[in-house]
This record gives structure tokens, sequence and C-alpha cells, in this order.
């Protein structure tokens, strides 16, 4: 871990810099999969499954009967743990719904917002050594409370070609039956075109490596939109009184065993406390099962310690540094959440873990990376629906307001809009 | 005008495409400039402001005193329509801020959003013939509302490397002061990289032609987010009885006025009332000034007058299509409104004119267009602010929920979650 103490703030700018990606060797990849499956549909996600995923596939799409029976296959605890997260996700989400305001700006003109889902979204479920099947509720609670209802999910075969049946499950708990057991560019192509079994969407979700990532940028220019863009999992944690090094080591880990290239940063004022936590790191490092532990030694290895003295200072360099994840164990929490202006998801205190938000507090973990968090906000309810404007002006709003309107129009050189007023104002 | 009657809903799909772009022979142009700005900083704003803009300028930035002069040039009616329109806009949008709301998911496990401004926001007015004051209206008055706190503005320099004195007004009304004469790609990419005078932002808002919204993508590619994908403008109306053919003709002619390639489409149930409105285009089409009446013809050229006999057709053909604007003149309007699931800005009733919402009835003008009004909302003041979300956990609240953490994060693969979890409720 590189410890730094009291950076100038010169040397912030330096210091905040994730590593660059370098999508540019991508492009030809993707592009040569997205045109062969808006040519060949089926046949080329079959084939590219063969190729890259070395599954040899007869059909994509997983049946009704596998989806139903996963519940069996799966322990009951795990059922009752799911359950719980998916109750807590749900509750906070549902909170987000925003009631519709009917606002008379001028008498006689009455404006509203309405919420309406978007009609056809599809899931990236990204496959690897373990089934990410967390990914499928913070995905889907949101969206079926959205009101969204086609819903598509990909996700790459795993062993024996066959989907987890945890990720069955958790879809199966929200009535998400287009599952389709295919990954990567292949799969992004597939949603971006729709082929014979796949339905096209307009919006795409989920996570995914950096083949994913730069197949949902492609998508992005076709004109299908996308959740955020993607970057390596982050967490900054400040530390400060009451601090306990061990938890935040452990916190810091949770992190650091996602891969390689997680970023973590922990920040405190005080050198005494980042050594505490580097001791605490070594040991609980060693106790980690392989492979995680060397993972995490990588992902260690590019981590920073960094003292500031000055708490404007550390608040600072939050913001500069624009954390996915922030956990604030210092006491006097109030005045980093007052101040703070750019983060994914802020975790409070010493008994709020970030791996609590990845599952169950009922806080969305899908976030802004790489800085995103300056811009973007994490996945909530706003992704799943469009804000339609609506304005309804009688005879007389606009006698109030179409002078305005006519006036403004023309100095703008455009007389049509001017007209538009005009005529129905005439002899009013 | 092509007068379509009751097309199939085989042949909708090729009825509702939009003309493409073509960008790839942008590209090229994009990169150039790009990478000049990156390089040379203001030298580069110079240089292509004289070889594109044909303008010779010494400086960017304009005077704060130019900026308050602005209000001694222009007619006071005008100020006060520009007045009536900030009131309303205003009214409307403030009136979309969200509470916050605190959730309590499981006991002691404390959940809620909270929203935070995007700190550098930039702006982009196009030039061209008219002074789009409107625009700064539509994208100041939310980011104000949201909190921004640094704007930069930048718009071309019109006769005399001046500024439109319209546009100054409007920023002053709202305090905006960081004003720069530069337009096209290389503003774009100023407010991307940042130069010498001009800040980088997080995000850029803002109309353009072709060569804008190329540059747009760019910075989108280089992590700097934009306000929405942008393609011509839009109108469809769904002419209804009671329908007046004359007010639906000046509203169709307030879109084609906008440029040659305005998508105009007039939707209604009798062909009887298509050809009335059809008459009045011709007779309202030649009372327009030139140039607007040549710009009006080529759009009305490209433009679609369609009969379908059922309400259903009426309703799934608009949701196809995605309108950015529509009117409804149907007195049945509720029906539509109900089931309307993809358009940008709705206009109900006869009274209600597009052009009242491009300017003052209080809803946002920046809308999307090229039907992404199936996946994304016209500017509202989501656009200017990102929700963070937080979370505080008791240590019973962790006794609550954890096990289910646990019990996830090991099915998951991530064992060192489940650490995180398991070292703070060790003992308890």
């Amino acid at each position: 871990m590189k410890m730094i103490l009291n950076p100038p703030r010169d040397r912030w700018q330096q210091i905040i810099q994730r590593p660059q990606f370098r999508q540019d060797n991508l492009e030809e990849t993707v592009t040569e999969v997205f045109n062969a499956v808006k040519e060949k549909g089926n046949q080329a996600l079959i084939d590219y499954t063969l190729l890259f995923d070395n599954k040899k596939m007869n059909s994509l799409a997983v049946s009704r009967s596998e989806i139903e029976n996963s519940a069996n296959r799966i322990p009951e605890k795990l059922k009752k743990a799911i359950n719980l997260a998916k109750a807590n996700i749900q509750h906070f989400h549902k909170a987000q719904k925003a009631d519709k305001k009917r606002i008379e700006t001028t008498s006689g003109v009455v404006c509203w917002q309405e919420s309406r889902p978007i009609e056809k979204i599809g899931f990236y479920i990204p496959g690897g050594n373990a089934p990410l099947f967390s990914t499928v509720l913070m995905l889907g609670i949101p969206a079926i409370i959205a009101g969204c209802s086609n819903i598509v999910m990909c996700t790459p075969p795993g062993k024996n070609g066959k989907i987890p049946p945890e990720i069955l499950y958790a879809a199966s708990l929200l009535n998400i039956n287009n599952i389709f057991a295919v990954g990567g560019i292949q799969a992004i192509a597939a949603m971006t075109y729709g082929t014979e079994s796949i339905p096209g969407v307009y919006k795409i979700f989920g996570p995914g490596n950096q083949y994913v990532t730069a197949a949902k940028q492609m998508a992005l220019r076709l004109g299908v939109a996308i959740d955020l863009p993607a970057g390596p999992s982050e967490l900054m944690v400040l530390a400060g009184k009451p601090a306990y090094p061990a938890f935040i080591a452990a916190d810091l880990l949770s992190q650091a065993e996602h891969g390689p290239d997680s970023q973590i940063v922990c920040i405190a004022g005080h050198k005494s406390l980042l050594i505490a936590v580097e001791q605490e790191l070594k040991t609980q490092l060693t106790a980690l099962p392989e492979p995680i532990r060397a993972v995490a030694a990588k992902a260690l290895s590019n981590s920073m310690l960094i003292r500031l003295g000055l708490k404007q200072d550390r608040m600072d360099f939050i913001n500069a540094y624009a954390p996915e994840h922030l956990i604030i164990t210092d006491k006097n929490a109030s005045f980093y959440i007052k101040n703070l202006l750019n983060a994914g998801s802020v975790f409070i205190g010493n008994y709020t873990p970030e791996s609590a938000g990845d599952y169950a507090s009922g806080t969305n973990h899908t976030l802004p990376t790489n800085g995103y968090a300056r811009s973007y906000s994490g996945l909530n309810l706003d992704a799943f629906i469009k804000k339609i404007t609506f304005q309804k002006i009688s005879k007389q709003g606009l006698a109030n307001i179409g002078p305005a309107v006519e006036i403004m129009a023309r100095a703008e050189g455009l007389p049509a809009h001017s007209n538009a007023v005009r005529i129905r104002l005439n002899g009013f």
C-alpha cells in the first residue's frame, strides 16, 4: 500500500487519476461481432459462444421449467436471504416514486410531469466464477416498480452450458422469464439489434468486463441507452474517531477481493490510524482463501492510505476523487454529509459495512465508478422511466402568455411560431 | 406532403424511420479539432474561429460590462416577455424538487437519497441567423434551481464578433457571467478539456448542428456527460374532433420553419380532416416571409399526413413513433394521455400550441428527438443533479440483516464481503 502524507493540492489531480482503460484495441472485435449478429442473428450468437466461451449451445433460451425448478436447487437459507434483500430493495426503491404535481404557472396554463416505464429493457448479468444473482435483484426490482413489462436477460452459460440456479431463482422472484444463455459482446449486440429469439431493447443495464463495457458503448452509439459508463469498483474510507482499524481493514479487503483493478483509498487525519489499518490489512489478508488472497493482494498494491490533517482538506479530497462507495466512520459524519458533492453511495458509522449495501440494506449497488459520480447518479427508479411533460392551456391562458410567446418567437426569427399563437387569439 | 391512408402495421417500422445522420465523415474533423484544443488551448479556439466562422477574435471571454449593458440594448417589451417566461419556467422546474425521505428498510437500517448539483456544467447556445436566448432560459433556470454554481456558456460570435444582447440579457438574469464567444466543435472541445480561459466541465448541455452533435458524442466518449443525443426537431399532431385545420396547419408550419430536416406528422381518423389541413398549409405557407417559406416548404415535402381509422391504431402509432412534441386536439385526450408511453412533451387541446412550450408555458423545450423519447426524458431538474444514496445501520440493524449479507456474499464467492459483517457481529 502506498502511504501518502499530506499531499499538497497541486498533486491531487494526479493522485485521483484511475488507471486508463485501453478500449481502442477492443473496437475492432466489437465491430466485427456486432456486424455478425446484425447479419446472422442467433447463428452468430451460437458461433461466438463456441469461440469465446468454448460452449456448444443448441438453443439460447432458458426454458420456463428450468427457471421454475431453480427454487429446488438452492439452499433454503439462501432463498430466505434473497427474500430479505428483495424486501429491503423494494422498500427503498418504491419510496422513489414521485407524486404527480399539477402546476398552474400562469392562470389558465397548467403543466405537469408524468412518468412512463421504458417499454423494452435488457439486463446483462456477468458470468465468471460465481453467480452474481444480487445484480438481478438490483436491476430487476426498480424495473418492476417502474412498470417495465418487457425485460430481457442475458448471462453467459456456466458449467454444462447452464445458467446457475441462483440467478434463475432471483429472476423467477421478479417474473423475469425471457432469459438467454449468452454473454459478452454478442449478448449486447443481440439486445441492440434483436435476433430471431432475443428482442432488441431501448436500454441496456448491467455490469461487465472490458468487452461488455466496450460493447455497451457501441450500443450507445447505435441509439440504445445504457445505464452507466463502467469501470473497476472503488471504495474510499474516511477513517475518523471512533475508528476500529479491524473493521476498516475488513471493508477495504471486501473491495479488494472484487478484482486486481479494484480502487481502494483510506483517508485519515492521523498517521497512527493509517498504520494500524495497514497492520490489520496484513493480518486479515493472510486469513483469506486463495485465489481471493492473491486478487486482494494485487488490488492492495495499487491502493492508497492518505493522511490529510485538516478536515476541510479531507472533505475536498473526497469530492475531488468522487468515490463510488464512501464509508464515513467519523463521529462528525454530519459535516461530511453536508459538504459532500460527489459520491455514489455513502455508509455511515462503524456498523455500516459497504457489503451491506451490496446486498441487503435496500440501496442500489449499481453505482458510478471512475469519477463518474461527479455527473451521474447510481441506479435508481429514474433510470427505468421517462418523465413526459404535459401542458393544457385554456383560451384565456393563451391570451395571458401568448403575447410574450409572439414577441420572443419573432426575436428569434421564427414568425410561424408567432403565427400559431396569433391565429388562435385573433378576434379574442 | 405525403398522404398515407391506413398503413398496415408491418409498414409502420419503415414509416417511423427518421433520416439517418451521416456522422462518420465528421469524426476526422472532430478528432482533429479536439486534439488541437487539447494541445494549444485558447490559440486553437482563436484559429478555428477564424477558419470556420471567419471571425478574427482577440479575446474569447465576454466582459462583465458587456453582459450588464445588454439590458440597455433590447426593447422593453422583449425584456418583459423574457421575464414572464422566466417566471413560468422557474415555477414549473422548482416543483420538481424531491423531498428527502428516510426509509427504515429493516429495523435499525435507515436509507435515504440526497440530491447534489453537478458542480461544473457547460452550456452550448447555437448561433446562426437569430439569437436563441430561450435556450439560455431552458438550460439555466433548472441549473440554478438545482444549485449548479459553476456554469460556463459558449456561443459563436455573431456580427462584429459580438454575442447578441438578447443572449447576454437572458444569461444576466440568471447571473451566468462566464460567457465565451466561441462556437462549434472547438467550443465543445474547450469545455471538455478546459483551456487557459475556459474551464473544463463535467456535463455539457445544449443543442447544435451536426458538428456540435458529433463533438458532444466525442465529449461523451472522453468521460464528459451530455444532456441528450440530438436530432432534428419533430412535431406530431393527433387531430381529432374538435379540430381546427387552420390551428393545426399553423402548428405544423411552426415546426417546419425550424429547418429543412424538421420532422412533421399529422394523424387523424378522417381523410377529410387531413385534406383540410393540407389545404390550410398551402394557404398559410404562402403568407410566410422568405427565406422561412423555402425552409418550411422543404420540411413539408418530407412530412406525412396519416389516416388511421382506429383509435387504438392511432395510439400505437404515436407510441411507435415516439415524437419529441405531440399535440392532441381530440376531445378524448384522456384516452391518449393514459396510454401514451413515448413522447417528449405533450400539448393538449386547441389552445395549446407547441410554440407555447418552446417559450413560456413553463415546461422545458430541450426534448428527445429521433425516437429517443422511448428511453430518454426531456431536460428536467434531474439532469442537473446526482442522487447520492446514504445508509446508516445500527449494531442491532446489522445483526438483523448481516446474516443474509453473509450468506449471499459467500454464495457469490466473496468471502471478504462476508467477513466485513462477521467481524462487527462477533460476540454480539
